[in-house]
């Protein structure tokens, strides 16, 4: 196991009716902005339990976030921010809304050229953010308990993550029942994007981390079996519970302390959003097992793992190893999700070339959990994907 | 799962080497209370590392807190404090000394009569604490990552814990390196008492907790498998690295969230610390057995649970609760950690009557996870473990 830091203060406040208890939470003379996406929260309570709760404060309100929030959206309500004096910021909504809130947060406060310095492979470090807090009604990003965002830019096409201790949420409220009314696709959609990340956590190497491997095949396991349960009974309160928490639990930094980490299915996915427009959980699912196929060798005792523990699979490495690649892009398409370019109708040269050109024009190191995921790797894992 | 709130601010740092890194995370002008015990860090290094990590602060010392931290000493301790004006708390050593460094900071702070009526059953509740942190040098407590105490009184025998969330850990650093020199008794304790934490978290009832439930079979099958190899090869740091970890995950609240808990195996062995003075993780290998068989039948699914899971079993739910007793006395009798009052040479009856008597005389309401634990039930589960 390497050394390692974990510091987590995000307060979680779960469970039903929990949005009433941000009242409280947030400090007495605040003016809060409420930021939230595109609607959704007018349909499913949300909206006004926030403002019963809200009672009191002197509040404005942002709403239209998109799935992919918008760099050129956030700095409209950065605007509104300064102008309006805001010092509170308060995401009411799933992952795109807090990660374009975290956004805000930092933008606001920096004093150089332009905020998109901070986003991967920038240069510049922010060292101030407005204090921020949420209310999460769609598991899947993690986002509501760590340090994380994931911006897009239209102007360019890019589509980077983010990283600052600064912008943590003071609390989350996380109420599953809010999450029941979820559109089918958005409930498959975030299954999907938990399970990635606990693999980009996890499929690696070992690394004498058999806690961390027992912590994250738990989240594994209970997504694999309780991921298929809100399919068939969308309004079932306890799995959505389960589905919430897993969730959290998939990224808020726990399951990798001091163990190697990939993120590479992440890089290249965010490429299939930003040229086509595919959801993220989606791209993840396309790009996984191409990624595993090709580095099998190096990933096959991790892989052969989670195949005997998570999927009950039996045999030699080699064989578990390969079975639980072909039973995980099984699952991913018994919950609706398609794992090949083809399904979008995309040609996958076509998205190999450009994809890999991107990198190839960032002169990135290579990265992954061993440093070889390379522009030619990339091609060659895109291309798998036909 | 029931709503719960979760909110732990500590920072770890982990991992060989870690102790120089706690000079930028104590407040500049800090006169620090280096808190100590019976000085084992003398001897294992820790003590040379700490004073050059705090080189440049204004440094106080006291030594001798023992191994159940006691009231009076803790009591002497808040004097210096106050005639020196210490404004941070360093805990150096075992969970013991970290109990009593976490009373002094509300003793030190409390202006009522008697600090000792924070303890459990009474009544005043803190509201300031001085800051304190910790370097951990024994898995066992988790009291690194949360905000409990155990605090022993010599005048009337009483052991008791208390809670407050101003005395989390600033900070808390866990070197597994420190750990390759315990005495083989003092990691055979640590293994004991984490895996009784784990179990009074989790040995109760189903409630709808699949990963909570993983969570924590996670650390128990960890505490399985590596408990025995550090008392075969006591100096490997991957190890003692395992060890460290599980015992801050099995009680930093994470695997409690909405779930059911018991501690009642902890409240009864206080009371045998505290008549006559076993170690505190061997008085719960004793009384634990006896809680699972009294309760078999309200924890029966969850210990077949745990048998089947954790331990490997086959057959029916009653077959296999069975069974993971019994292979949980001789997980313990393996680590050599007597499981009977005989083995103490203590007269069960004898002990039986004179608990069961304290519990009557406190007027406590029944407690465990269902509150069926009563004095006559106490009696019989004493009884049971001669």
């Amino acid at each position: 196991m390497n050394n390692f830091q974990y510091h987590n203060p995000t307060r979680i406040l779960f469970g039903k009716g929990e949005i009433a208890s941000i009242t409280s939470l947030i400090p007495p003379s605040s003016k809060v902005m409420m930021v939230y996406g595109g609607g959704s929260i007018f349909k499913n309570g949300v909206y006004e339990q926030t403002k019963k709760a809200l009672k009191g404060f002197d509040v404005i309100e942002f709403g239209g976030i998109e799935a992919n929030p918008r760099y050129e959206t956030c700095m409209r309500a950065v605007e509104q921010i300064k102008t309006q004096n805001v010092t509170f910021l308060l995401a009411v909504g799933g992952g795109s809304v807090l990660d374009g809130t975290k956004f805000m947060a930092l933008a606001t406060k920096y004093t150089g050229a332009d905020p998109w310095d901070f986003m991967l492979g920038k240069t510049a470090t922010p060292n101030s953010a407005l204090p921020l807090a949420s209310i999460m009604t769609l598991p899947a990003t993690g986002s509501e308990m760590n340090a994380n965002f994931v911006i897009s830019r239209d102007s360019t096409q890019e589509k980077f993550g983010g990283y600052s201790d600064l912008i943590r949420p003071q609390f989350s409220v996380i109420d599953p029942m809010t999450t029941t009314t979820l559109p089918i696709r958005q409930t498959a959609n975030g299954v999907v994007d938990s399970f990635v990340h606990t693999m980009e956590q996890y499929a690696t190497f070992p690394n004498n981390g058999p806690l961390q491997d027992r912590q994250a095949e738990a989240v594994l396991a209970t997504l694999v079996e309780e991921g298929p349960k809100a399919m068939q009974a969308p309004e079932d309160y306890d799995v959505r519970a389960n589905l919430c928490w897993c969730s959290t639990q998939a990224l808020n930094g726990v399951i990798s302390c001091g163990m190697p980490q990939d993120w590479s299915t992440h890089d290249i996915g965010h490429e299939l959003t930003a040229l086509y427009g595919i959801d993220h959980a989606r791209t993840l699912a396309i790009v996984l097992p191409g990624v595993w196929r090709f580095f099998i060798n190096e990933k096959k005792e991790k892989l052969a793992q989670y195949g005997k523990r998570v999927l009950g699979l039996n045999g030699s490495v080699e064989e578990c190893a390969s079975q639980a690649i072909q039973k995980t892009e099984e699952f991913f398409e018994s919950l609706g999700i398609p794992t090949h370019l083809k399904d979008y109708g995309i040609n996958a040269s076509d998205a190999a070339r450009m994809v890999s050109d991107r990198f190839k024009s960032r002169n990135r190191p290579g990265f992954g959990e061993r440093g070889l995921i390379t522009p030619e790797v990339i091609y060659k894992i895109i291309e798998s994907r036909a």
